[in-house]
């Protein structure tokens, strides 16, 4: 791995450079690397962002919402991309991202819930998805620790899971693999590493984009800049005049769990609920953990201003109220979860937009800029598509599929070359 | 410092071997020193066993609890030192450790916690304590957040706290400052330091207990060893024959959170709650944070078993539905705890006994030998007591006041020299 202090002084010439290690950019960087491009993969903190919270949920049928049909075609374009991901990465001799075929049961509280999962499966269904409802009893077969209480049961078997932890780590072990000696790229070679320091701005040269200035000094010299650094994508210097990139946190809290082995397993399905109104999720993992999620709070709590200090700024706080509520729901579903070991309290931002649809594709007009990020709740889900989309872009093909999701949809006016 | 390595096959010579680290050790140690005598303090984690939980409520009269008038003497003795203790502690230039003298709000909130709290109040007052009833609207006009809801309140102003983890870092720091060069303990220098191993046993010589065999190897020869290492003393190897500390874990989960700035300070009071018949408090500490504790749970859980892997031996696993209760209780009493920021979650172990009054004093007819475990939620009140009694047992007072609390209490046979 080469550390920033190596590239002070010394330009690094990259086909392409990649803005952000979280799991969307190393997806990026990984489907770059391994169409025979050179990667440099920029962050100072990689997955330690909102990947570091994310549950990993592959799941475009219990994620679809009202009025998103365009952002769900994306979906399922990912979500049948992430079988072959899979399968590509084990090739690659990745170390095992956690890729489970797991199904989810959505499940329901009370008989409010009851109706609003009933009629979110009308949509679902009118969009050609598999929900098929349980009776409580099919369900308790299934799982169970599931509550007797629970007002209904529908089977997802298309929504599944992997773990962003190890994803970060599996295709961060693999381009480190392709990773030249230190002194090769200098002079372009071919291969894939990773600099651990910030990207303070974009580099611009003849009108173009062409590369990244360091936040610690050097810089990175590409034909290809993609900025995937989540909500900090916003605040790089150099974007192009005009471009308006419209990134709001939206705060989570995630808990993890160890389930004490006379309870193993907790569940073997991912079990989604709406308990009075309130999602809450639990993603059982293979090592016997489970993780609990699904707070979402615009407010950032006293982050930064806490006696705990503001900590690395992709850090948020965890909120009382939001743990509270995570773990009285998840017990109303299943009430073991109090019999559980609680391992670790997470918060992170997700960077989330005006339509909840990524800012994902080129800037028209701009050479050598592709920006992705945006994500918000969907990271995890997206990374392969997002990946596969960028490399088309890269090769001259744009899909008129995603034209939706063009990063310029919210600015007012042409971006315009580099901003002053 | 002096670490085990440095000692392999070297005999330390020492006044008084204190075998643990925790509040209670640590404060005897400096209570010996003080005293003139040189001190070896022996732990490998100091600092991180029950003090490292602990809230630091120093509560005599709040922890009154039925039919246990003995240990009242004790924590009423020990609450009159901590003035002084603490004053002490200043004029020789210890860190801040934290010592405040809050006054406690014991709250209920339903009339069956307010017909509990009135009765304990007949107990205290029978005992002399004083406990104020304050109507609602008196208690609000002091601490403004707290519920409208709650059923009673009562100011105790002689319950005051201090911080225990301030507290061992501020004894450390004293002892450390009285350590001589590494070598010169080796040929019985006076001074106070500490070894960062684990007894491995005690050391007898001509019928008495002569010192402390180190895990890693090496000795400590002192004219007194002090077993003051909370449940690990009843595994300490080498206690005399017949000698039963009969101590039990009993686990709790601790909150520590962050008052955002706009709702400091969260309450100036400590306040103890009774929340449907289930013990809560809110410890508000100077740097804006609060503690919130009580749970007791006599069954580990998945400690060591759980997925996390075991850990260091002193780390309990914190339970999830501790946790939920934890912040379910506080938010009756203390509606804006869900805003505030969970920053840390632990448990750890007490060392209870059956009787819930400690194991203190010299086994009769063994020389050399003081135990001073079994503190159960009393440790950090009754330290500084503690020490003092070992200094006078030291000095060759018995104080008979403090003759229930001996430690061979439990025993049915009369302890014998060195067990087999």
């Amino acid at each position: 791995m080469l550390h920033a202090e190596q590239t002070i002084h010394a330009d690094i010439h990259a086909d392409v450079a990649v803005i952000g290690g979280g799991v969307v950019g190393h997806c990026i960087a990984w489907e770059a690397r391994r169409s025979g491009r050179s990667v440099a993969l920029i962050d100072d903190a990689p997955g330690q962002g909102a990947s570091w919270a994310a549950a990993g949920m592959l799941a475009p049928v219990s994620e679809l919402h009202y009025q998103e049909e365009d952002l769900l075609e994306l979906m399922l374009e990912a979500s049948g991309r992430w079988p072959a991901f899979a399968a590509d990465l084990a090739r690659a001799g990745a170390p095992d991202p956690g890729y489970l075929t797991t199904p989810t049961l959505a499940v329901g509280a009370d008989a409010g819930d009851r109706r609003a999962l009933m009629d979110l499966r009308s949509v679902q269904q009118a969009n050609g998805l598999q929900v098929e409802p349980l009776t409580v009893r099919e369900a308790r077969a299934r799982e169970s620790l599931l509550s007797p209480a629970i007002s209904c049961a529908l089977e997802i078997a298309a929504d599944h899971q992997v773990d962003p932890r190890k994803l970060v780590a599996s295709l961060r072990e693999l381009l480190s693999a392709h990773e030249p000696g230190a002194g090769s790229m200098v002079d372009g070679a071919t291969g894939g590493f990773a600099v651990e320091d910030r990207a303070a701005s974009l580099l611009w040269a003849d009108g173009h984009v062409a590369g990244v200035k360091l936040a610690r000094g050097g810089t990175i010299l590409a034909r290809e800049t993609i900025v995937a650094n989540g909500l900090h994508a916003a605040s790089l210097e150099g974007l192009p005049e005009g471009l308006h990139l419209p990134l709001r946190p939206v705060y989570g809290d995630i808990l993890r769990l160890a389930v004490p082995r006379h309870l193993r397993p907790l569940v073997t399905s991912t079990v989604r609920g709406l308990v009075h109104g309130v999602p809450v999720y639990l993603v059982p993992r293979q090592d016997g953990t489970v993780v609990i999620g699904a707070t979402q709070r615009e407010d950032g709590l006293s982050a930064g201003e806490g006696a705990a200090g503001a900590g690395a700024k992709s850090h948020a706080a965890v909120s009382a109220g939001g743990v509270y509520q995570l773990l009285r729901d998840a017990q109303v579903l299943v009430p073991a979860v109090s019999e559980l070991e609680l391992l670790e309290s997470t918060a992170r931002a997700r960077p989330a937009t005006p339509d909840n649809a990524p800012l994902l594709g080129r800037v028209p007009g701009i050479h050598g800029l592709i920006i992705a990020t945006g994500f918000f709740r969907h990271g995890v889900l997206l990374a392969p598509a997002a990946a596969a989309i960028c490399a088309d872009l890269m090769d001259g093909q744009e899909d008129r599929r995603w034209e939706a999701m063009n990063p310029t949809r919210f600015s007012r006016t042409h971006p315009q070359k580099e901003s002053v």
